[in-house]
């Protein structure tokens, strides 16, 4: 995306989501999208997010504010990056590129999204979201 | 790509260009992946390389010698990021993803990469490409 109808175009995808929304997002920092995945919590659409440990900290996260609102994020404990950038809206709906769902990558850089909804296209994300879904489970941190 | 296996058959799809490869890479730092450009270079494939002005001169940047070996690369010149991550095979195999072509990201970091055949899908990246192509033209450059 590119300026705010692509912001727009994206949220609108988003708030499709009925059932479910499973994100992997490396760096979130952007509040409109912040916004849109809360409202889907409050509608009771079961959210999951997956993000990096180490941005998840910095440059104005969204990340605090979406676990205070009750939503269930998981994060890697590793120094590698966790750097997926996609969003699973129902279980059918793909959204991926190399978009960070920050305001600068909104604004600033070329950006591409995305959006598949090919059964077998969605597949190996629905897989390595529920693999790292488990793997980033507190219950397996090791301190 | 995660190890050697999905760095081989990264390679190894790029490595079936017959008359063009058409690159955007945000950071390109992987050897592995140079040797393949260069090796394309000199069969006689057209190479076009777009990158980031920040990050072309960094971390072990492949650029500087894909440019001595004659290939033709542009970067931008904003202080927003190039930041797409792909590769079109003869103008119909497009390879993007979350990837970018570091060895940081290839042996450590989650990342994805789609591979795409399909016309409809390639063409909005082959545009994106070629207006790029366009936009980095040298002669454009201000001062």
């Amino acid at each position: 995306p590119r300026g705010d109808t692509s912001l727009s175009r994206l949220v609108r995808l988003l708030l499709s989501a009925r059932r479910s929304l499973d994100l992997c997002i490396f760096s979130f920092s952007c509040p409109q999208l912040a916004r849109a995945v809360q409202l889907l919590h409050r509608r009771g659409v079961r959210v999951r997010l997956v993000t990096d440990a180490q941005f998840m900290g910095l440059h104005g996260s969204q990340i605090g504010r979406l676990r205070h609102a009750g939503i269930q994020v998981r994060h890697d404990q590793h120094s590698g990056y966790m750097h997926h950038k996609f969003a699973i809206v129902d279980q059918r709906m793909l959204i991926t590129g190399s978009l960070n769902w920050t305001t600068q990558a909104i604004q600033s850089n070329r950006e591409n999204v995305l959006v598949v909804d090919d059964a077998e296209c969605v597949k190996p994300f629905l897989e390595e979201f529920e693999k790292i879904w488990e793997e980033y489970n507190p219950a397996n941190y090791s301190f």
